[in-house]
């Protein structure tokens, strides 16, 4: 048997997250950490050191110097979004995998350039939406799917928030309107909408109807939103995402046999276990709390996924696994809707793709 | 010191919820079990001996003769909400102080004519939501109102849903458009809006705004709804109730600085300890649990508060406490609001009183 190739990432900046995806492939048996490219070669030099570059891995002072490098397979891109049309089509481009930063695009005709530009240069696309690899959400996959025990899906809800802080609130690039002008939509709301759609078993709401009363800084970006989404066989999902109101991520599936809740759906709260809770099978419904052991963190799980996808692809020319792509359109096909919700003054929105779904 | 006395109880219907509140007078020390009035003598007899009535106790084959006993101080009202009006009014003008099955009433102008009725009379008034009178929720209020811990309230979701079954969605009263027009929001959405409105201090909402896609059956009764909430403030809260979907009882309240949630908050899964979970304060946020110990059931407990205060008012001649009254009017208010929106196609209804808050 052939060995299975490991796959050399470069990394587009020195982001905050890029430490936690750093140590990710660093963890990851098939990737390593190749090459590390900031517009300060000192800043991508000591993001290297403290991060377990090996000392082969070589250090830019662009993002260019990245992409041309022969030696790397894919990037990972934490650019701020506004970046990511440019950089991710440039990296496809390039024949570089791209393992993108949530959220993708600032709207779904960019993300279409980037999947298209993917598409064309036969390079894999994953967004770094981690909480989906985690052993537990095929756990709940399962459990949701189990049409006995968990019935048929009515109704969801979501929050995620957490508190900026006034340091945050005034310099973070999350609430920077020529950075990443979706706010708290696009940072912590994509999280919501992609467990609703993940709970729907990734059929689109038809409609969205954003919550009144977002709260805005002055250059109009989000600092807090929510939603309420509707499906034509009649389900329906609230969410709500914040950056002024202490940290929760929970999503709660109501079926028509049982419940499903969790509270630590992005993020468990502990690395090597997590749990979720169902309502008993018997008796009065009190809650049963399932637990899923994880042998390494999501967020390496993830790079494993992607590697072994990329691998497939260097080694056996296999083609880009597509769902990927389509996950995270609807994702952004739904977080699109609800901004225009909120523009059109709470309007409803059809849920509808430019390119037909 | 005088002995305190024994408020003694008369029932008008035998619904099944009064076998519970039964139970609960018979549990309280300050209270008994009178006087029991059916449309059937013969239900009422058989209810009398099924639910630990005393030899005593009168047995009557309509509800006039329960507010016509001398023997009776106080009423408990099960009825179909179509009739609390007339029923309700009648037992004040009787001098019987009025325990109130929710939903109170049909629309907040009936209940104003039954407050009024007991301010002239000068005769207590408590709707019967049990799951206010716990210790848990005194323990619950306690948390949120610590601003050093909890912060100030931003977002509030509820949920209360249980499966009907195709007998209960056929022939239950909860469906009849004669009886209980109101269906699932006066049922179990009740609920949720007094949840949100106790979270929120009993501060109203400025408006209301329907979720899309109530389930209505055939005669219009409201079989699954929702809706979201906005203060003045920025608070916002959404509910859904539904009598589609397994049984859940949700409520989560987000702080600034700590989250409270609670999965049982209407009828805790266990009768003698019942708890909620906290963010912990220190560290990674994990979830901290608080258990109370409640000796007796908390419809007992209701039952002791509210004989408590009509011997108060029968002892020492004080005044009805009006904070029960204040707490009924505003969730019928919210609940008419929601009403109101379904009525009118989602449009934003504001929460105002006829008479001014």
């Amino acid at each position: 048997m052939a060995e299975t190739p490991i796959i050399r990432f470069g990394i587009l900046g020195c982001a905050d997250i890029a430490r936690k995806l750093s140590r990710a492939i660093y963890l990851s048996p098939n990737a390593t950490l190749s090459a590390i490219g900031s517009r300060s070669i000192d800043k991508a030099a000591k993001f290297a050191a403290a991060n377990n570059f090996p000392p082969s891995a070589r250090i830019y002072g662009t993002y260019d110097a990245v992409l041309n490098d022969p030696d790397v397979d894919a990037v990972y891109v934490p650019l701020p979004t506004s970046l990511h049309r440019r950089w991710a089509v440039m990296a496809a481009e390039k024949g570089k995998h791209v393992l993108l930063e949530k959220p993708v695009a600032l709207k779904v005709a960019e993300l279409d350039e980037i999947l298209e530009a993917c598409r064309l240069n036969g390079v894999q696309f994953m967004d770094a939406t981690m909480w989906m690899h985690h052993p537990r959400t095929a756990a709940m996959r399962e459990f949701l799917s189990d049409v006995e025990r968990f019935g048929q899906l009515k109704t969801i809800h979501s929050n995620f928030s957490y508190i900026g802080g006034p340091d945050f609130l005034t310099n973070n690039i999350r609430v920077n309107p020529d950075l990443d002008s979706l706010g708290a939509l696009g940072d912590i709301g994509w999280y919501c909408i992609r467990a609703i759609l993940w709970a729907a078993n990734f059929q689109l709401p038809k409609t969205a109807v954003a919550l009144r009363q977002p709260v805005l800084n002055e250059a109009g970006v989000i600092l807090s939103c929510g939603s309420s989404l509707y499906w034509e066989d009649g389900k329906i999902a609230t969410f709500h995402c914040s950056f002024l109101t202490n940290l929760s991520t929970d999503l709660t599936a109501l079926g028509t046999k049982s419940n499903l809740r969790v509270h630590d759906f992005a993020i468990p709260f502990e690395e090597n276990v997590a749990s979720f809770h169902v309502t008993s099978q018997f008796g009065w419904p009190m809650v049963s709390e399932r637990s899923v052991e994880c042998e390494v963190p999501q967020e390496a799980l993830m790079v494993r996924e992607f590697a072994n996808l990329v691998a497939a692809i260097m080694r056996k020319g296999s083609k880009p696994e597509e769902r990927w792509m389509a996950i995270s359109r609807k994702t952004q096909l739904v977080l699109d809707a609800v901004t225009a919700s909120i523009e059109t003054g709470f309007e409803p929105v059809e849920v509808v793709s430019p390119l037909g779904e």
